[in-house]
């Protein structure tokens, strides 16, 4: 359905081309300082039309908190939080109503509703991932009171690939690359692709730090699966890795094995999850974006009614959408990370002994 | 926490070293009729101590099904399973009391949990995967009567990679070797690893077959989303990929996008999910497996007083954990398709209508 | 948590003197209609400001339909609506700010979150329960479609009790009397309640009609179980009776069972739910409400620093919530009744190859 | 479905004439000692076969621990506990495998399901409660940890209602009657009852006492919505109230709201929760069972074929079911509060600072 976690949870609605899209994210601790002016500045990092590989559509991407918040601070009420679309332009979809654009949800979401919103598809537009931001960003401010930080940046552009993750370099990269050495070629690809009328795929580096080794939750819930299934679900992503990941499968164990001495793990393969379970080392994640599919090229596809057509996709793409979906990486391993924060405590008789222990008196 | 899925609900419990391990099966539909045979044969697939790469251990693998059947028909209640352990060898396990296997799930749930059941890993052993596959060929039994079939089989071991994908030929391959021209050479990449007390990784392919277009449940519980959790929830699991994979983050929009004619797609990089929905092709899977952890070389390590150790684990374990892997990541995928088929029900009002207006008459 | 519901879930948002309220309904079937002039009317049922024993604060309750509905269909993504609040006289709870009315939320919340919006009760109001009538009137489109009608009515007010149930009469009553011939009587009741200052309780009754035998999961999803926590957790409510309810413990079996004749049972004590599971009858349920506590006569309590304090409540309340309540709990009975029809489907074999087979062909 | 709680999960299976019943409790905090003892002590209080009111099926009740405890603590996974059925006859149901018991599940289950386990009702019998007793056991040693303690009693047998709530009184009685001055009629009550082929409601009372305050999820996990959903899922129940309950309803707000003093509050007519959340007093719950519909005497129904039959019920049943279904309302109880208090870590930011603060030095 439209929910995700378990303790801090998040619902969200809205479609491309309607009213906008929004949030609500439930159990967020009470007394936790709602910084509105970081929960925009994470939107402005997503925000379309600003950055090379992102579609040209101006959006202010403005969130408005609806509820849950009073005086700044949550109140332990659901964060209700909306973004109004201002620039959505539906006409561009019109000869689109009735043909499947390829490589999108377009024909499986028809099979399955049998009835469809096709003004940029609708609620299957990648524009909904700007209330995973706004989430992802409180589940940030969560994280920062235990002193965990995520990060992401741009490790490969198509087949260029860096050999560096400079995470602080990619903050203030146009493309969010990692690598300053291969910034420029990388740029250059997306350029390319565009003026071909192409899009690229892209590889992207998520990294937490200051986590506490002890959260996942064996076995249905480990903190490596949930990761997957957080950034497996974001749009375009077709392959999900934890620490050496693919690399892995081959290998010997003689070399993949993370020895570790009394000052800590000697190698990081596992990428600071074993069991599922976090270890205190940074997690490692990579998530690999296929390229945009709305492409100006003229493509065969079919229409609702089973009549083959070609198809030559106008309207504001990405060029490659695995840059902006960086940030929303980071979102969504955010709010992993802060769930599992949360359902993690109780896990030992300890923990219950100190909360209640300590209120009683 | 211990349990999977939406409306068809696994719960597994059990450890390595204790009575046995088992599971509940909830949402099973009344009348499906309970092949017992079918689930012991699943259950031999995956059994210890008879198949190359797998461990020595000797273990009937029985299941003993304790609810939910009469007269070999599911009756709608939760069925659930026994598998008792016949070849426990605590002993063996008697001096890893207070160190840490590196790569296992050792020191990162004892830093959760504080307490530990040592031996074998407990709960963190893949003994526990018995359940899953008891599980799994129940969800196999739900996809027959909608005509779907999932099949796994291993593409690489190690940096041997075949260029076939032969699930037939599999299902009798000592490995489940997917490509016969490489089996033998895979086999021998087993044998050198485990005689140079090593062990080595595998990639695996699992495809599903006669899924119905429509399953997956946009926009957090998406079929994709879903099997990325399941699959990098499986032990050694280190990466996920769907369809073309990371190889679709290399590639352009114009080679990577699947066109469609009027007879189906032209090619198939979507691995039949598209926005997070099956598209009614063949889903296409692949996991890749890291060595098993537990070698008899000597590994730096440290004990729970934080103290350094070296260590060589003594045991019986797999050379490679992926080959018995595959057969976990079939019935994981069973599981997660079935669910799906279950929970899309309603998904349009006509069937709302459709079984309550039957009904009704 | 916000949430409610397993196949359709309802998540709501807001507080009484912020924004406004509002849900997210997810799981809606695509292609019901979205009525949006009934889902009006229902919110007018329960709009403040009109109806006897109702506060006077006037609010338009006029509900936006955020997302989730094209063309005037639901698409089967979430529906969000937004109901704003336009006249919050936050003023005139100032004076609470540091004060706890008794039998109020006040002191329970404030020792659970620590923080407080202290206006009209914050998220506590019963303002909440306009976004659970907007979401139940949803839910009774779908009901619609299966033939299942919900309706209620106030049995009693304070002591003064009817003894005719007659549902078409309360639609039309001020005060939703089920007993023409004590309507005046209870009115009067509630005047005089308020004249003194005071409030007073009410018993209220919910009758589903149409219900198909078989809805309700057990054992601990029972369609008896689900409603007394969706009516237990209405605001006021203090006891839930299904059928006989409290006067079946007082009686004998040969007595209390409802025997049966081909024609049907000959007693409805079950009041339409045997072993959680709907039996085709009538579906009764009766829930008791406790006086509104906001009273303007001088009470005892005490303040967040523990000091003792007198309080004499301002602001605009019911003289008997009941009344309005019985809107919210026909609200929250279409919600459990239409979510266990959603969830039914799947429970026996033969619904997953009729709607899987006739979709293949 | 067969599961129950949020982070402290039951799971149930069996059936009455099966194999046994047995449940997976999860979540347990890991460090817990699991006193077996204990454990079988409440299963004995259950028992059947010993107590004025129960049926005479003798059963050991032996509650086999399958997983999840080690060295006498729990682990941190799942506690599998299975009690075998060893004195089923289901010979004496044979004549009952095509007609529906009058006021049993078997009617609805039969039209749910389309298939049946006939012996004892199957799934739906009272027998699966014993399951419920020992997960509720160990629940009870969780808030053993943080000083809360559940006790229960019946305060009425039929209309034989008595005036005293001696709790400590009702641990010995043979009906856990709960004045001791009532106890000889409501025993002859029942005596009588099963004399002339018949049975007899009950009314009970549970409490709970040392909770602190602040347990309870609003707005749709309230800790009342929560234990009305548990309670009236107990087979037989047909109503639960919470503190001064339905009188409530027939209550002024000045004689039922609970003003405070320093000292604390001056009444309980709220049953320690307002709002859906603790308030630090003693919960007060009391749950009314209808009487046992097995009796023999001839009764009217049809059966599966819709031909009308007359039923004269043998086997072995409770001449009041609600005596035992009281310690099955303890257990569900601190099911409920175990949970509550779980699931409550976190509400204010400050649990997730001393919890990870601590834990980091």
């Amino acid at each position: 359905m439209n929910s995700f976690g378990a303790k801090l949870r998040l619902t969200t609605f809205g479609e491309s081309h309607g009213r906008g899209v929004g949030c609500v994210l439930d159990g967020v601790p009470a007394g936790l300082e709602i910084n509105e002016k970081f929960i925009q500045n994470e939107l402005d990092r997503r925000k379309p039309g600003t950055r090379t590989g992102g579609t040209s559509r101006q959006e202010d991407d403005r969130a408005e908190i609806l509820s849950g918040a009073f005086e700044g601070v949550a109140t332990g009420a659901p964060i209700a939080i909306f973004i109004a679309n201002t620039n959505a332009k539906s006409g561009d979809y019109d000869e689109l109503k009735e043909i499947f654009r390829p490589s999108h949800a377009d024909y499986s979401w028809f099979m399955k509703y049998g009835v469809r919103d096709h003004r940029g598809g609708g609620r299957s537009s990648a524009r909904e991932s700007a209330a995973r931001v706004a989430a992802g960003a409180i589940a940030k401010l969560i994280l920062q009171t235990i002193g965990a930080k995520v990060e992401s940046g741009v490790a490969a552009i198509g087949g260029i690939e860096g050999d560096i993750y400079d995470f602080a370099y990619a903050v203030n990269s146009p493309i969010f690359a990692l690598d300053p050495n291969k910034e420029a070629e990388q740029i250059a690809a997306i350029t390319k692709a565009k003026q071909d009328r192409d899009s690229i795929g892209a590889k992207v580096k998520i990294r937490v730090t200051g986590v506490p080794a002890g959260l996942g939750e064996p076995l249905y819930d480990k903190l490596d699966a949930k990761l997957a299934e957080a950034l497996m679900g974001v749009n375009a992503v077709k392959a999900v890795e934890i620490g050496a990941g693919a690399a892995a499968a081959r290998a010997l164990a003689s070399k993949n094995n993370d020895q570790t001495s009394a000052k800590g793990f000697l190698s990081a393969n596992a990428g600071g999850i074993l069991g599922g379970v976090s270890d205190g080392g940074a997690i490692d994640i990579t998530a690999h974006f296929k390229p945009t599919p709305s492409i100006s090229r003229p493509q065969r596809t079919i229409d609702i009614y089973g009549e083959e057509r070609v198809i030559e996709i106008k309207g504001r793409h990405d060029g490659c959408v695995g840059v902006r979906g960086a940030i929303v990486c980071e979102a969504m391993t955010a709010l992993v990370v802060a769930d599992m924060a949360l359902v993690n405590m109780g896990s030992k008789i300890e923990h219950i002994k100190t909360i209640y222990g300590s209120e009683r008196q």
